[in-house]
């Protein structure tokens, strides 16, 4: 039904909107504002791109996304993943150098919205869930493995690069000796305070005096203390000189906004990874929705988080920034921060706005290892490869699977592996739908009912084969039903009667149809005659627009036990 | 089991070979020789390439489809839809000019060969049950006219080209002018001539005293006449120089047995195109191999089927063929003509080679509007829009797929459509299993079974609610069990027992074990017990091995009866 809700979700809360609501939404923005501005420097960093690209992709994507989102507490912008993949797509495009990367990170970003909104309006959300959970885990660990390798060349100051394992860990090696010892003191340094922070972090805020909650709030936004201090050594000793790379200049002031560059061919050479950034960053997106909604028993419309997800990274292309997701730690920091609606998000825009209007200059000297040591803590956090050991024990299946993806995605990168991912994951489906459930039946004694006749003791007529079809008839399981129908017969010649008992069959698609219809024929031919029972009253209708009744030999039965019953008399 | 029979098939039909098998499979062989050499130099110019790899193609790959193929009566070599995909493939590869047409089509059945017998080898055959025979139908339409459109050109003797309606339609426009007259009397007659066999050849024959039977082999082989008459007339006026274009000089001799040329280049260009070819020749050849088999009561083993193909694609490439599959024509000729075993083929392939080595001069001045003429009389019977009637009666959404792969084949050429035809049978099979079975289910009175209490009259306890899984669990269906739970329990607060009756259950992949355990603990939180009935043994095994019930809130029931009288008790 299509109500102004369904077209603005934010209407929901804006309704009733009042002054407490309106104070822990302004405190959960300033927490998360705090911990964004490191976050989306590292990000852009990490896509190759600008840092103030990071800053413009946190602005209008978020009040965009509070605004068509389903979801009150998930904040988008820039996230590892979805950046890596960026930094891949990008890097190809912008290497041909016939235009930069910041134009093709909008493109892809501008591809990106108009595909995730065009399958929210085609309705398409249930297609993300025949991407296997694990599977995706797979190649998140993959990826994250990659993304710290590729930050480490800002850890050590050198030029280094590869979008796989092999030519990542080449490059660092042949490059090993040109380490700038000022640069691998600031950028481990950062890496050994964040861990430190994280292992032991709350517990000693909670020894001097801070509630439990507080501190682990207060943990999050460590990467902030990192950056200050980082910038004021690296300012006062004038590391610059020394060798330390910082961010330098970034433009003051609002992005203007404008239109993407939409040339066939940068369409064509950004449109598959697009796509593949929209089903990983929307699958993303889902996840934490639904994480974050399960505690608060609300629900995430898949149609409608695509439809915020497209509009957020439109508004991303528009305003010059890179392609955005869901993502994890920003949007568990903004809930446990306190955040009840999305107004939470809009503030947090305008935040973010004002920083990049006013406070950039101040970032002038943060080294970029710094940026990039908050990157390689915040993604080893993601590597697990528990899951080989725990899938191993329940679907041998499933352990192919992760083993599968996560060797293409260190093997042949990301774009290779998320494919792979999506490959192995449909297969999987094929494979475990490719039987469907056909089951000879027999009367249970004394009763009008039917049931399976390897489970249950039942009564039969030796000249008569009845199959219940317990799912709907299309082509994927037709082919299947005329193969166990034909070698029912071969392997008994009594067989007089076949009746197919239609339970279940909800709908007959036309190659199942012609299949009938064939299967009809060929028993006819062999003096066997085929029978209908329990057809629900659409399939019948159905089958009365066609001429099938016209050709089957035997009839259409109300009832199983009418069926039976009458073919049993029938045949003495 | 491995025994030497499923590594060679053909040693079932050798055992037990006789002189009355032999006499009537050297007759098959003939007929099917007659009507082979035009077909396989038309197919052979409509894959853009010269005659005798037409030949060449018709040669060794019969042989080894003998030994390794799992259908007795199939007959393989070049076919219509499959030359025409190879000639898109190749017209690119050839026009950047690296490497020759022929080679290329070399590499291409190479690929193809490889990859099918891989498939095979790793038994995905169940894979094609998921490429919908209605979609693929559309799609042999769309190709029979961009096949019958390309070969206007020679009937009209002009140069033209393209590989979508739009561009033949275009380029046979603008190249109007220079008709051919002598061409196209040519071969507007031989069109005219095979349309008038066709329609009146069996009642005239039959009325000059011949057998039905006899007159329907005769009527097949019709395209020989043509050639014989049409090479006279050529040769005898001397049309070559009026303009008619000729086959010309092909070399005598057997093919040399020679490596494809596998340089990575050519791999890259070329792998997709040979999927594509692989995935419609396996589905069309696995289609005439099971409607000829059900005539004999024949199995056609899906995956010795790839093999089968497999070797033969190979053999076709070590001796300079193009891509061969199982056709639909030549197959039925070698049935009607009485073939009982692949001796038949093997006769087929000697008979081939002999015109090869002997009678190709004769065929010097056959004229390339004889041989277009044949392929667009022998593709326009593939030609068949009443599908979109008839669909439509049955179920719009395969409507809507036959019109969408139609559209695409027409404007993009065939390798989009047959991509277009994958993505939408996979994502109709995707839809139609997107809603697993999931039933409410209540005791019957006075029984111990439950049933769907949306179709039954059943006693439920207000408390207890007890949701049968009809199918494994899997990351496809997980999410949507988890959202079933939360939704029931969520509409009715009184629920503290939720009991999931496993019946169906043969197997739980990791994710959906991770989803139950993440169902058990937010229902627990709410105060709510989870438990199980009726788990098969295999997935209990499965779940010892993990610390699954170590968590589980409630117990595991042998029978859904007892859990629902014990939990009911407990209750009061």
């Amino acid at each position: 039904m299509l109500t102004s809700e369904n077209l603005l979700p934010a209407l929901r809360w804006m309704r009733g909107y009042d002054s407490e609501t309106f104070s822990s939404d302004l405190i959960a923005a300033i927490i998360v504002t705090i911990m964004l501005i490191p976050q989306s420097l590292a990000y852009a960093l990490l896509a190759g791109l600008p840092a103030e690209v990071g800053l413009y992709a946190s602005i209008l994507p978020l009040a965009v996304y509070a605004l068509f989102g389903s979801s009150s507490t998930l904040s988008v912008g820039p996230v590892a993943i979805a950046s890596l993949m960026t930094a891949a797509a990008v890097g190809e495009v912008a290497a041909a150098g016939t235009v930069s990367a910041t134009a093709a990170a909008v493109t892809l970003a501008a591809l990106s919205g108009i595909m995730l909104a065009a399958f929210g309006f085609l309705r398409l959300g249930f297609l993300a869930n025949f991407l296997s959970h694990t599977v995706v885990s797979a190649f998140i660990t993959a990826s994250a493995l990659i993304i710290a390798l590729s930050q480490l060349r800002h850890i050590l100051g050198i030029q280094a690069g590869g979008d796989t394992l092999g030519e990542l860990l080449h490059s660092l090696w042949v490059n090993l000796a040109q380490v700038s010892g000022m640069t691998f003191a600031i950028g481990g340094g950062v890496i050994v305070f964040l861990l430190l922070v994280r292992a032991q972090g709350v517990r000693a805020l909670s020894a001097v005096g801070l509630s439990r909650y507080s501190a682990q709030l207060i943990t999050k936004i460590a990467p902030v203390l990192a950056v200050i201090a980082t910038i004021a050594v690296t300012a006062n000793f004038n590391l610059e000189e020394a060798g330390v790379a910082v961010v330098g200049k970034i433009p003051t002031g609002l992005p203007a906004l404008a239109l993407p560059d939409f040339s066939l061919a940068l369409i064509e050479a950004l449109w598959l990874p697009a796509l593949l950034i929209s089903i990983i960053g929307y699958v993303e997106s889902v996840s934490v929705g639904r994480t974050l909604g399960g505690k608060r028993q609300e629900r995430i419309d898949a149609d409608q988080e695509l439809i915020g997800l497209g509009t957020a990274n439109l508004a991303s292309a528009f305003s010059g920034g890179l392609p955005v997701t869901g993502g994890f730690s920003r949007s568990v920091v903004n809930f446990d921060a306190g955040a009840v609606t999305q107004a939470a998000s809009l503030m947090t825009a305008v935040f973010i706005a004002v920083v990049t209007l006013f406070l950039t200059p101040l970032l002038y000297a943060l080294p970029k290892a710094t940026l990039a040591a908050t990157i390689i803590v915040a993604v080893i956090a993601l590597v697990d490869f528990s899951v080989i050991r725990s899938t191993w024990k329940v679907s041998k299946g499933d352990t192919a699977a992760v083993l599968v993806t996560m060797l293409i995605t260190l093997g042949f990168g990301v774009e290779a592996g998320v494919s792979c991912g999506i490959l192995v994951s449909i297969s999987l489906h094929l494979y475990r739908t490719s039987k469907p459930h056909i089951a000879e039946v027999g009367l249970i004694s004394g009763t009008e009912h039917f049931r399976n006749a390897r489970r249950y003791q039942v009564e039969r007529h030796p000249k008569i084969l009845t199959l219940r079809v317990d799912e709907s008839l299309f082509f994927a399981n037709a082919a299947y039903l005329e193969e166990r129908i034909y070698s029912a017969v071969y392997e008994n010649d009594q067989i007089a009667q076949v009746i197919l008992m239609c339970t279940a069959v909800n709908e007959i698609d036309y190659t199942a149809l012609e299949t009938l219809e064939a299967v009809n024929l060929r028993l006819k031919q062999q003096g066997i005659t085929l029978n209908l029972s329990e057809v629900k009253g659409p399939v019948m209708d159905m089958l009365n627009r066609t001429d099938f009744f016209a050709h089957l030999s035997g009839d259409v039965f109300l009832s199983q036990f009418d069926a039976f019953s009458t073919l049993s008399k029938r045949l003495g």
